[in-house]
């Protein structure tokens, strides 16, 4: 027997969620496009009307081969339901997002939509956040002070890089990976990154997900709500 | 006779604390070019010995011409002392600056700055902030999300245009210039409008400015320092 594909499993159960008429929230990643290619299968056999909003442009073009209709932040209010994956995931339901480089369109989708669900096989559950580096999205000309600034809360920051430069995000700015090691107190260390002159964003989400949907290798699934979440 | 040059005023004034072997911020409009002017004018007759650091490209520019040495943040860890104009001042000397459009790179300086020195004339002295358009930096996808939580925050926010097109920050992001009218609270304000995803900086400088050197119309100059300032 297969060992389950754990991402697949998250998404389809996601995408169960999405209703006729939603205004939905496209993720970027391995996980989301799994949830992506869902959707396009719902609009295509059971005629899904539904309009929705990628959090980037690899995820737009997977939806428009889809034939998943997509609008833009000009065209809408409010998202009602956006469907993502995330990196960490930790008890309260608190995120670390960003590894796909994404993070600041994720977070934009994600602080308008009304529901976030995150979609994760069991991996990416963790105690505390922080193993996984901690994505920081720099404006160019800032980045040796704030690296800086930012290594004085207790971090090693590395640039990313790509092909022997500087990896460039979607609004042209650089992204610091910034390992931590276990993050006591992960709304408190936000605020302090998000203060620093020069930051554009950082990857945790505090208090966004609504709903966490793990897959397991058995097969089987969890569904975790706000701070219910037992591990 | 003739009226006074108030901006040449004040920035003669600021250019007095300027001492050897300072690394010395450079600010941006037109009374900062003033004392960008008598900086190279010290350079070229003392034999003034500092190394600068420019807040926008036409500053150093300007410097350039006048042989002063400018190094990157790359090259430095804090600066001494910036000296710098501002479109507003309130009695606390708390600033409204941006509306040149280099807020972000303005404030990256003036927060790595140990001494930051504000020359205005009369004219730029208020009770309380907000007379002044609020200039506020946002990454272009996020426009129009970010316009409507602001204006939620009380303003009115208009799109920053040049060309019959939206001006665009040398970090290539748009200026939203809100107008608040009269602001109650500064400080309270700055931390929501900097807590918005998508929002990279707003032109708010709270508790940054040490000195207010302040020129007027008979030829005086006044001296304001931290909130010792007395209308």
């Amino acid at each position: 027997m297969q060992p389950a594909n754990t991402k697949q499993l998250a998404a389809e159960r996601a995408v169960t969620y999405i209703q006729d008429g939603m205004i939905v929230g496209l993720g970027t990643g391995s996980t989301a496009a799994y949830a992506i290619k869902q959707i396009g299968a719902r609009v295509a056999e059971e005629n899904l009307q539904i309009t929705a909003i990628a959090t980037s442009q690899r995820s737009e073009d997977l939806a428009r081969e889809l034939n998943i209709p997509i609008v833009s932040f000009e065209d809408i209010d409010k998202i009602d339901l956006t469907i993502d994956g995330a990196d960490e995931v930790d008890e309260q339901l608190n995120l670390i997002k960003g590894g796909g480089g994404a993070l600041l369109r994720e977070k934009v989708v994600a602080t308008n939509s009304r529901e976030l669900i995150i979609i994760v096989d069991e991996t990416k559950l963790v105690k505390r956040l922080g193993k996984f580096p901690l994505p920081v999205e720099v404006v160019p000309f800032a980045l040796a002070v704030v690296k800086r600034q930012l290594e004085q809360l207790g971090c090693t920051a590395s640039l990313r890089m790509q092909n022997n430069e500087p990896y460039v995000t979607d609004n042209g700015n650089y992204i610091l990976d910034c390992s931590f090691g276990e993050i006591q107190l992960p709304a408190q260390l936000h605020d302090a990154i998000k203060a620093i002159t020069g930051v554009v964003d950082n990857g945790l989400f505090i208090q966004l997900a609504k709903t966490v949907i793990s897959a397991y290798n058995d097969g089987s699934i969890q569904l975790f709500t706000n701070d219910k979440r037992s591990v």
